[in-house]
């Protein structure tokens, strides 16, 4: 039924990216909704929907909302970390320049807002009003993120915050989605934001943990591109604690460099999150967060074959290699 | 009547912009809304409401989202054009950075949106969908004139289009924000509408001649501004129609250049503008399109003392100096 719901989804967004003048602001906004992805987060909109009784069809342009408002938070991105490559691609301020990606990655998010259009204006103020909360906390971690390369007092608290922030509250949103549009009530849908957001710290801890130690042929973005940034990880965190302390020296003076030729740095940091039980670490927080989901989703009211599904796209997410 | 609106909507402002965390993302939003400036489009969504006879403190927080809106686009416009200065300040790229600039944008996009958050669900999303159609013609006409810097083929009629989407539909509607919230017909809100548009491109016209024509004593911004950027201006598509052949080869030589030092460069393009008749001809065109404004003006269903008011402000937006 996954493969149904993708397929579904993706011929709807062909329907929707049509490119039109003027031609310099709206062909990134085609080129990076054109570049693929696994479509998680509409995914999870359609599936929830589902979940509570509704045709998840009638979640479609909630799906798709998320899906351009996530593709708005890569270009602008992308931009700030200097990224060269998404989705196995270069990225829109390289293949077109800062102020275009700017330009665009604005006029992407106005229209994921006009992606609401089509529900009656209750649904619709319930659906905009959570949207925006959501897009504002995803900047607020951004800046969170960004704040946290310049600081070297960063807790692990604080980084499960930033992640939870940049990361799972657009899970979250993209579910109770579903849930809203399915009429499902205020403690359902609450429940089902729980579900999201604990599944969405699973999910960027895995993203993480496979940025360090990923396959280059399959990731699609730039394998170690964190520990270039001197990203400060739930690995690195970890690794700052545990390592023995001539690792932590090293790994520190590691993290003040930003080099022009990464090959030793990686491979000295990737020795040092393993040798410390970082890695290790890692997994099981990546586990911890997995199995609160579940608690959240054994809490909805819904058929259990449909909890069945839903558990089964979670444990899916934290096997992928992508 | 307009000191005590702007005093009444300057009061609402200030309980609005309170910096939260984190910080670095919220400071300069903080920023930019305190630096002042005329607050035209917000005094313009009050005084509509207040014409059709509604209480002009319901359409405050619509107000608002338009102000707030505003300043997004300065934000981001700012560093595309890389300007020093906006209303007599530093731009917020230039006092924090470029990221900054993109991220902070990116928030007070989203807080407009949240602006609406008190009306009822059915006006809540009149003005959010006109709110999103406007904003994403913003963005063409933003991406419009970026494109016209490196196009030599640009013609008046474009420039027009162009300045109407990135100056003139947003007052048209921030006006029809107030006849939607003082529940006006859609013909009405229609005719308050065109009236904004033809304001609108006689205020921006006015702006592009004060850029190069201004005091730099209250200008706020760096007078010569579109000079120094080449911007293809009315002014300088009129001149180079209209100036006599020899002035024509050195305005188009002179908006080939990006010079350090522009002093001599505005001094010699000012000269042109002026002995072609380009200033001249300016003046001519702000004055047909606020003559166009008024005509829609007459239209609308609204007391005569309002309609006199209106053009009374109408006609000393056309006689200022910043």
């Amino acid at each position: 039924m996954i493969a149904e719901l993708k397929l579904d989804f993706l011929q709807f967004l062909e329907t929707k990216i049509k490119s039109k003048e003027p031609k310099n602001l709206y062909d990134p906004i085609t080129y990076i909704l054109g570049l693929g992805g696994k479509k998680i987060r509409p995914l999870l909109t359609l599936m929830i929907a589902d979940a509570f009784g509704e045709d998840y069809i009638k979640a479609m342009d909630a799906a798709l909302a998320v899906e351009v408002f996530h593709n708005f938070t890569l270009i602008h991105d992308d931009i700030m970390d200097d990224a060269p490559l998404r989705r196995g691609n270069v990225t829109v301020h390289e293949k077109w320049d800062v102020n275009t990606g700017i330009l665009s990655g604005d006029a992407v998010m106005i229209m994921a807002y006009q992606c609401f259009d089509k529900y009656e204006s209750k649904t619709f103020k319930k659906l905009i009003q959570l949207f925006s909360k959501t897009a504002l906390e995803v900047c607020e971690g951004q800046q969170l993120d960004v704040d946290f390369e310049t600081r070297n007092d960063v807790t692990i608290e604080e980084y499960i915050k930033m992640i939870s922030l940049k990361t799972s509250v657009l899970i979250a949103c993209a579910m109770e989605f579903g849930a809203i549009i399915a009429n499902a009530d205020g403690e359902n849908a609450r429940k089902v934001y729980e579900f999201g957001l604990n599944l969405g710290i699973a999910f960027q801890l895995q993203d993480d943990y496979l940025d360090t130690f990923g396959n280059p042929e399959t990731f699609g973005k730039q394998v170690g591109g964190d520990i270039i940034e001197n990203k400060k990880t739930f690995l690195y965190l970890t690794a700052l604690i545990n390592a023995k302390n001539s690792d932590k020296v090293i790994l520190k003076e590691l993290y003040c460099t930003k080099l022009e030729e990464n090959f030793n740095k990686i491979k000295q940091v990737k020795h040092i999150f393993e040798s410390s039980g970082a890695s290790e670490a890692t997994l099981e927080e990546i586990k911890k967060y997995t199995n609160l989901a579940f608690e959240n989703l054994k809490a909805i009211d819904i058929a259990s074959e449909k909890k069945e599904f839903l558990k089964q796209f979670g444990q899916n997410l934290m096997q992928r290699n992508a």
